[in-house]
């Protein structure tokens, strides 16, 4: 079986040890999202990749869910005792290193697909990493704010806590990006698709935006796992994103708004078990079932079940 | 009063306290030497800038003489982890979080000068430390080995402990490169020079070979320290260095080496009181004391009494 799914970060990172619990034998591929990456001291910073990686490869602090475990900060407090900024973006000394080694690798011309396999040979994720592109993508987002500021995503969702609405979001660079190498293939070969209960908009919205995606994915059975259940996001301030893109924080919404020439199987949580008979989602498969990845157990039920709706549908 | 020191690293730095304590008021600029500089993982090290910023700053792992203290070593293990060498330069967490930033500021265009400035902004050293030039100059070392390999300053230094002798050390980019602004200046401006114990090959020996330099201390009265006591270096493996270029490992032989027309007095240990008299030196003044730097008392001391000689010499 051959599963392609697309990734954020900490949701889709903890749906992925559910697929690879649910289809240990599975050959798994996983396009993750580089509109998050951020340079920062130089040094190139790519978290959701790294969540997936450090997740899968067992480094991940487990309380907090992206960075590593057992971590000092040495680093952070020398740059603060040097006045260097910013200082709203911590990482730690163990992070660093793999920032280090990133950046001697891109700036020795390395694309960042190879690099991040040279990264994943560590820690042996058991999935193939693939970054949506090598080209520079990086998510901007417009501010409500009375200078109209246009920041980095990371500013807006670190710095700014989303506290500040924005009138829009976009992913600079996207339109002249190309997929990486093995990405359109990924999909194309794949036995169905996978989008974890990741951001819709700054997740699997920014790898959809790199031209060749979405229309390689719209060519295969699609399976999605909602992100809102009851109106909310599980994790993260999805609807600060969703509201800037004017759609309704729903697991309906969201689905409505991938649209049935992408998606179409739609799993909601049993508490949005209306989106089932929905009319907003005629043409799509939606199931209700528990969606909170409590553990590994409930986590693996809801690859399941994605994965058995999605063999169903192709 | 006003006084230039060129310095190597550990042996200047702990120089420099013993300068600061005798001469209180003095304004002090250190030249450094940059031939050691070299780039790991893709950031830019630069020994012995930071031997003296952290020495003169309070930032220095006493027990070593570089390096800082209360180190972590998480980035070194992470990087071996990655299996990313070389693996025998070793590098603390708070140290990195130095070259971060000055590779950071380098990266933006910053000249070496500026980005040492910046740095002992945090530091306070107490006196102005300025890199012999802002030009890339690289210390290599030609191996008497097989394969006569060349390798960098650091590889023979650190990796081989230079037990691999060399047939011949060059200042690679010297030729073409500039002092820094501000280096003729204050060697111009100073009351005098003084040349501490370092290394007179690879450490003053390559602020020497900057163009303009040596013509500049030729210019003014310099004292120096001999780093030779009893025919064998108090630190380091000056000896090596020494044979590399045809001098004899001996307070006689380095104050030859420099000359009568760049030194005009010179320290040497007691138990080379021989070279107080000694014709290969005439011309010069040289002056018997006890040279070993025990504590800062004796530093002080040391510091003085080429203080006092360079103003007799004045």
């Amino acid at each position: 079986m051959r599963i392609t799914v697309l990734a954020g970060g900490v949701g889709a990172a903890r749906f992925l040890r559910g697929v690879q619990a649910a289809a240990p034998g599975a050959q798994i591929t996983v396009i993750g999202n580089t509109g998050d990456d951020i340079t920062l001291f130089g040094l190139r910073v790519c978290p959701d990749l790294d969540t997936v990686m450090y997740t899968l490869g067992g480094g991940i602090s487990e309380e907090q869910g992206w960075g590593r475990a057992d971590e000092s900060f040495s680093i952070r407090d020398e740059l603060a005792a040097y006045g260097a900024g910013p200082s709203w973006f911590t990482l730690g000394d163990r992070d660093f290193a793999t920032h280090i080694l990133r950046t001697q690798l891109l700036a020795a011309g390395k694309p960042l697909s190879e690099v991040t396999r040279r990264l994943c040979e560590r820690w042996q994720p058991g999935v193939e990493l693939l970054p949506m592109s090598d080209d520079k993508v990086e998510t901007h987002v417009l501010l409500d704010d009375a200078e109209r500021s246009l920041v980095h995503f990371q500013e807006w969702w670190v710095r700014l806590h989303a506290a500040v609405p924005a009138l829009a979001i976009t992913a600079a660079g996207a339109q002249g990006a190309r997929p990486a190498p093995g990405v359109l293939e990924a999909i194309a070969d794949a036995d169905f698709v996978l989008f974890p209960p990741s951001n819709p908009v700054v997740s699997i919205g920014t790898i959809l935006s790199v031209p060749g995606i979405r229309d390689a994915a719209g060519a295969k059975t699609v399976v999605g796992v909602s992100p809102i259940i009851g109106g909310a996001p599980v994790r993260g301030m999805a609807d600060a994103c969703l509201a800037a893109i004017g759609v309704r924080t729903s697991a309906v919404g969201v689905a409505a708004h991938y649209g049935p020439d992408l998606l179409n199987g739609w799993l909601v949580d049993e508490q949005d078990k209306a989106a089932t008979d929905d009319p907003a989602l005629a043409g799509l498969q939606v199931r209700a079932l528990p969606l909170y990845m409590r553990d590994l157990a409930a986590t693996a039920a809801i690859a399941q079940a994605a994965i058995d709706l999605a063999r169903e549908l192709t």
